[in-house]
Order: structure tokens, then sequence, then C-alpha cells
């Protein structure tokens, strides 16, 4: 059986602790090994630092951003291969698996493209210079540089390649080199991933190294001009930031972890409307898309009172028509969780709603019989949606997340206030989605929602058919949300390399300002 | 004998625990009391969060900046007042007072301009619309809007009138209501502006309260929408990062440590040249302006081997020329530091460089006679001169900061790389400064340094008599520093807003984002 190793100090190391074993979640055949290695972390975070980083800060934004796009293309070049380790080791269907990779490959070559924009430049001019006192000669020029230090990545199981690379995106495009660290159960795709840039030499010596396995005492290398950026639950996320050594060094710390997403169907949608289709589609896909281990799930539904009835009639007939199994056949609809602890979660997560919510369809999750995996075996959850019995006093469905195919109703009049005040019970969320033709409406809802939440999507009918769901984390747009969503905030563009560089303000004499940050972009230091 | 009282809920509370005493630092003669109140601090916030945050999120930037700005007008008004307070009750020289206090009504008077800049809008629009896939209807508009909660902001001794001020400024530009809480020991200039706050009735119920003593369970009460703001020192502000449910909700949290700021001569200027005597007068002023009790204070002073007899003799002379005493004659340079605790630290951390460095001025600090105040009282202490005995070695300079009028100067060979080096061990400034004419070697240092500090000051020949030092923070530049200086950042302008607005992306239809984001100023929601 195959054994995944790390990649620390330009070097392979294989693990020789007590051996993790990675399965396949339907079938559970083993697939591979994982062992913690003998690692010096110092020394490992030094290399990264001073070789990786120094190789990383001499090359213009453009050139690091040639290196992002050649990193995108590799991958997509092994697209197939990777796809197939997706659907063994992820409990991916292929149309799951292809989110990941593509996922993956497209916010690369978005940050390729970005850095090819920024041009021949080591640093980024940040606004207009500002004169600071009555003399026209005393000037401010905010500028950033890269952090001359390194970036842990601690990713979640549910997106092993997108995961990785859109964080390695931003990171190398920033100059800042990399040591990131899949989730172990679901490593085979990021594994696959780092072999893939190793052999293919693009990246300079020290620029991404890769964790198999624990972390050891990494976190306590850090210094004030590394970063740590981890996705995942809220639980570790509080663990990872309130360790002793990152806090007492001021680590910049960006944490991205799991939310209580909302989904609010406007009033004035009716059944054969293209907003209201639109919205069937997207509660459903995010339901079930990755079996609904996805921070960016929709978990509760708000649904104005005169449309219950058509909602659970729409999404319960085609939540009941999918077929749960092996992901590998064409005809499965919806694969297993990713783990036994994940199917265990999510169970005891169902019975936790049903304390104040009744099943609508899936009952308590079970599933009798999956399609094509041996009897018994397989960590399979039926999609479960439910409705809350008193949308006043329920509590568990704005406090308890179910990371897998599971979602609750909560009837509303049809107001914006009523539903606003719903969303923010949730305590924060990286997503919530609109469904309206109602401008009035959707304006209210936008800017009543937008404090609690790091992105909105606003469905009309008129955007059926154009749009991606609001479950699709773009690189254009920022990821993350406030309070229990971690408080972070990831991509968006220029706004993502933010994170990794540190702003400064400069001071001085205007024509001398002028000189070091205003040459042309291909006279630049 | 006065009582300083709490402001909460709108109303002034007064104090029942055992009470502190606020002396004259400089005559140790009692000046008021502070007791800790009975709060019902859920309450308190809640007050805040509702009253305040609702009649702030009501009003425009504009109509937010014309508040601030009215303080700013209100505060200038009572200046003579409020510069005797400091006096009395900060060892503030007449000139380290006007220092505090009228930065306090020019931060307010920039912020107020900033936000009358803003005009009739209620949220800013991030950056321009992006197309997010191949459909041009689909696109995606950053928008930031106030947080719903409130700002929780907390003080340091040396600056209670501008530090009070530029934070609740920005804060409450940004429509996010304040419960600030200067420290104990000279609290009394902070407690007397509440004063003329509430009293002018400028701002609505809830928008600004204040804390007399000790916070209680205040940071338990917090959620992800609350900020919270710290300046001073660095295991305060590590206590208070790492407060469990600080870290549990997301709060969001920003530190202002002091750190270890560094000069830098630069071997090209002569000593008749003006950029030298403007290093000379940077250094000086750094040093003995309010005792040396700023967190920009210039710490470690990088000079050239070729130069340092000559920085010895001019910064020895003016040094030994400064008369210590009480700061309310007129005869005075330099008052006492806060608190006895404060001399007690700065003696002891004088002993600590000492270790590895001599006493160039000044001695261990000790001051025969202080100017005017009866014999062995004041908490007095000498500007102390030091030089480390070995640049490669020493290690206490660049770890240890003393919070006095102490600054040690570091020899170096005159080449950036080692000045940067020096400058760099320091583990993240504030700020550094660079005193030099020689455009390549500004340009070396600036990029070298950018990564290890908020802000850098390069100071040239031309720049004399145009420019405030290195020290002063101005609202238009960014003030927090990378590390040791707390990973945060204040103030920057617009910049500033970040911390206290939540930051979403909001993706739908073109049209109807259109309609939403980009009304005219005076259409706008």
């Amino acid at each position: 059986m195959k054994t995944l190793r790390s990649y620390l100090c330009g070097a392979w190391v294989e693990g020789n602790g007590v051996a993790q074993t990675l399965v396949n979640p339907a079938t559970e055949e083993p697939l591979a090994e994982i062992a913690a290695a003998p690692v010096d972390w110092a020394r490992a975070v030094t290399h990264a630092r001073t070789r990786g980083g120094e190789a990383l800060r001499a090359l213009t934004f453009a050139e690091r951003g040639q290196l992002v796009k050649a990193i995108s293309k590799l991958i997509h070049g092994h697209r197939d291969e990777l796809i197939a380790l997706a659907i063994a080791n992820g409990g991916n269907t292929r149309g799951d698996a292809k989110f990941d990779i593509d996922g993956a490959a497209g916010t690369l070559a978005a940050y390729g493209e970005v850095g090819i924009a920024l041009g021949k430049t080591k640093f980024l001019v940040d606004g207009e210079a500002a004169q600071l006192t009555r003399s026209v000669r005393f000037v401010g020029q905010h500028i950033a540089v890269p952090r001359r230090g390194v970036a842990v990545h601690i990713n979640a199981f549910n997106f092993p390649a997108w995961g990785m690379m859109e964080k390695a995106a931003v990171a190398l495009l920033a100059g800042v080199p990399v040591i990131t660290k899949p989730a172990t159960s679901t490593a085979l795709v990021a594994a696959r991933m780092m072999e893939l840039v190793v052999e293919s030499k693009i990246l300079p010596d020290g620029a991404l190294s890769f964790v198999a396995g624990g972390v050891g005492d990494l976190l306590a290398q850090l210094d004030g001009q590394d970063v740590l950026a981890f996705t995942g639950s809220s639980d570790t996320g509080q663990m990872l930031r309130a360790q002793k050594n990152v806090v007492a060094q001021s680590v910049r710390v960006n944490v991205e972890a799991d939310s209580l997403n909302a989904a609010v169907l406007g009033r004035d949608l009716d059944r054969e409307s293209e907003g209201y289709s639109l919205f069937i589609a997207d509660v459903l896909r995010e339901m079930t898309q990755k079996t609904g281990q996805k921070c960016t799930a929709i978990r509760r539904v708000l649904v104005p009172e005169s449309m219950l009835e058509a909602v659970r009639e729409d999404l319960g007939e085609r939540l009941s028509a999918i077929k749960v199994g092996d992901p590998a056949r064409e005809d499965v609809g919806m694969g297993p969780v990713a783990t036994k602890k994940q199917l265990e979660d999510v169970r005891a997560g169902i019975a936790r709603l049903r304390e104040e919510a009744d099943s609508l369809i899936g009952g308590d999750g079970s599933v009798a019989e999956a399609i094509g995996v041996p009897k018994g075996k397989g960590f399979f959850v039926a999609p479960v949606l439910l409705q809350v019995r008193d949308a006043k006093s329920a509590r568990r469905v704005h406090e308890h997340e179910v990371f897998g195919p599971v979602a609750t109703i909560i009837p509303y009049s049809g107001d914006a206030d009523e539903a606003i005040a719903q969303v923010a019970r949730g305590g924060g969320s990286l997503v919530s989605s609109v469904y309206s033709d109602d401008r009035a409406f959707l304006g209210e809802m936008a800017f009543g929602l937008a404090a609690h939440n790091g992105r909105l999507f606003l469905g009309s009918s008129k955007l059926a058919g154009h749009a991606v769901g609001p479950g699709t984390v773009l690189p254009q747009l920022v990821h993350g949300g406030p309070g229990r969503a971690g408080g972070g905030e990831e991509l968006g563009s220029l706004r993502g390399l933010a994170f990794y560089l540190q702003r400064t303000a400069v001071a001085g004499d205007k024509p001398i300002l002028e000189a070091l940050f205003h040459k042309k972009p291909e006279d630049a230091a």
C-alpha cells in the first residue's frame, strides 16, 4: 500500500510513527497510509523562509503569476487522474470531483492573471500619496511588500484540491513560501498534486512544502512575519488562534470555519417563475453536492408561509429521486460522507435538529441499501430535509451545523425584517442567498444581511442560467464571514494578497517618494 | 477629592469598590479617585449596541463626520483646561500636553473631513463590479457596512486624549458605538473630555460610553459583530487577544503594542548638513517628548562608525542641557514619568540595557534634584543615552523596551544590509526612520525595512523644517506594526474604517446590483 510522504527542506520524508489508513468511504477499502514524520520543524520553517522566501521575493508579481499559472496548467493536465483519486478517496461523484479539481485549477489561473496584470513590480502601491502637513514637500505613500515569513496552511477534508491551491495561489503570488497540510482522511489528491508540482520543478526550492500527518510543534516556530491560515471546524480554529506562540508573536491568523448559511425565498416569486426554479435548483445542489460537505452549503431555508406547500413538494420530489451509493457509478447522484467519524457526527446532528424540527424527507438519514457497494459498507447518509416546529423558539437550527446533506426549512411571514433577524441568529455566515424579483425586497435584504455575511447571492429570474450558485467560491470575491464563520477573509482578487503582505506607510520628501514608488512598471525595483 | 465616574447606559455611575488614587507624578499630590463601579456589563453592551448602534447607523457618513468634527471643536474649545489637567495628572510639559490634546482634536477633525467627503451614503462601495462567469449578467460587487456591534477601546496611559479620540473618531465615523476605557493613572483628561461630550449632547444616546476603573467581565459579553482595540503593553495585548470568549466568538482584535523603533543615520550626511541636524533634532525629541513615554519613540539609534564621535557629542550636549522637574514650570524641559511603577520599570530597564551597553549620558537615570518639587518627591528619571559594547552580540537593545527617556546607540558600518538586519532584530516596529540624502541608500532601506515596520520616515536635508518627526502619528497614515508592535493597524484615513466595517461581496444580476449600489450620493440608502 502506498505511504504518503511529507515534502520538507526540498526532500521527501517518509513517516515512521503510527500509521493512519486512508480508505474509500464508499467501500471502506484501504487506499494508502500516512504516518507522522520525524521532522525538525525549526529547520523546515527556516528552509521555507530563507530558500523559498528569497527566491520568490526575487521575482516580480508577473513572474510569480506565471508560476501560479503554470501550476494551474499542470493540475488541468492531470485532471482525469486527480478526478479518479477524488472519487476513490473523497466519496465524490464525478461532478463533485470536477468541482474540486477544476476549482483548484481555475483559482490558480485567476491568480496567475492577477499577477501578470500587476506587471514587473515587486511591491504594490496602495492609494495616492497624501500631503501630511501644510508643506507640500512632506507626503506619505502607502506601499505593500511581501512579509518575510512563511505561510502555514491547514486545510479541510472536503476540498483537498481547491483548498490547498486557492490558499497556495495567493501566498505564492504575494511572494510568501507555503507549508501546506491537507486533512489526513482525504489527502490522496493533495499528495498527488504535490508530487506533480515537485516533479514539474515549476517552483523554486522551498516555495512549497507539504506535511503528511501531524504538524508537531510547527506552530511554535512561527514569528511575527509568518501567517497561519486555517479552514475547518470552529473548535480547531479557536485552538490554533489561541496557541501561546501564535498570540505571543502576533502571528497573523485567518480562520474560515463552517457556518449556518441561509437561503431566503421572497414571497413575490410564484411557482412558475424562473427565480423560484433557481431557488429550488440551488437548494438542491447546495444540499447534495459533495454530500453536503461544503462550508458554503445551505443549512437554513427560509420559506414564506404561502409557499411552504410548494417548496416541500418540489424539494421533496427531487431529493427523493437522488440515488445514494458508490460515486464511481454513473447512476449514483450522491456518494458517502468522507469518514466514519463524519457519518457519526451527521447522524447525531440530525437527531439534535429533530428535537425541534420534523423530517420531511430522509427521516433520520438512514440508507437502507446503498447502490453498488457491499452490504453494510460505506459511510452513507440520505439527504434529509427538515422543518422547524416553531420558528420563533427554534435554536439548534441556528447554532448546530450538520456537515452533510441536511437542511432545515424555517417558515416566515415574507417580511424582510423577520428574515434578516432569523439569518442573523446564525451568528455570522460565509454566504446567504436571497431569491426575489422585487428590487425593494432585495435591497432591504442586502443591506440588512451584509453585516452578518461575507458574501451574498441575490437570485432573480433573469439570472437563471447565468449564475453559479451561492455555494461556489469564486476567486474574484472574498470568502470568509464574521463570527461563527471564523471572522476571516480570503480571495477577492487583489484583496486576498493583503494577508500575505505588510502594508507600510512611507513618509518623506515628495520628489524622493515619487522616484522610489512611481517608476514606470518596467523600471520598478 | 473628585471621584471619576463611568458613563454607561446613558447615565453616570459612581464607583463603590476599593478606590485608586490619581496623583500628580511630579509632586505626588493626590488629584482624584477611581473605584470600580457595580456594572451590569451585559446591559451596558446591549445599550450601546442597540441605542447607540441604531442611532449611528441611521446617519450617513457625512452626518457622522459632522458629529466627529463637532467633538473636535469641543475639545479645541476646552484646550487650556485640558492642557492644565494633562500637566497636573500626566507629568506633561505644556508642549507634551499640547501634543496630546491637539493630536486628539486634529485626528477628530481629519476624520470629520473624511466622513464629509464620503457624502450622503450609509455604505461604502469597495472597488469595481467584477464579471464572475462568462455571462455578462452575473457580477459581483464588494460593499462595506457598519458592523452591528460595539467597539471596546482600551487605551494606554501615555496619551489619554489622543488615544481615546483617535480610536473613537474612526469607530463613530464607521457607525459603530464605543465603550472606551482610559488607563487609570492618567484618566483625568479622558474623564473631563467625556464630561464635555456628555454635556454637549453632540452624540446620540449610547454612542459613547466611558469606563472608569476595571472592565469586569465586559469582554465576556462580546460577540462576532463586536471589535476590541487595545493600545498598551505586549503582555496585556496577548492576554486580551487570548481571552476565551474573544477567541470563541471571533471578536476582531487590534493590538498596538510598544516596539523598539529605530533611527538610522546614513553615512553620506556630514555634520554640517541639514539632514544631520534633522536627525539630531528628531532623536532628541523622540527621546524626551512625553518623557520618552511614546510607543513611537526612538529606542535604537544606528550610527555609522565614522559619525559616532559627532553624534555622541551633539546628542550628549543637548540632552545634558534638558532641565528635569515640575512640568508646570516654563523652564523645565522634561517632566516625570507617569507613575511610580513606570519609574521602577524604567530604572530596572536601564540596568538591563547596561548589562550590554555603556551609559554615555545620564548614568543609571538618577535625578539628583528635580526642579521645583519637594525633595524626594516625583517620579523623575534623567535622559539616558547608551551605546552597546558589541553591536553583533547585543540582544537586550532589540528585545527590551524601556518606556522612558532612554535610547541606545548601535554603531554600524554604514551599509544598508547591515542596518536592515539590525532593525529587523527588533521583531517588528511601529516606525523606523532613515536619514540620508543618498536616494539609492534611502530606496534600499525603504524596501528592506518595509516588511518590519508599519511606518517609515525618510528624513533628508530638504525635508528639514517641513516635516513632523517619526514619532508623530498622523491620521492620513496607518499606525501599527508587525510582530512585537502587536500586528495591528489603525488610522490611515479610509483604511482605518475597515476594522469597524464588514466587507461583503454581493453577487447577482448586473442591473439590480447597479441600481442598489451605484445610486448618486444624494439618493443612496
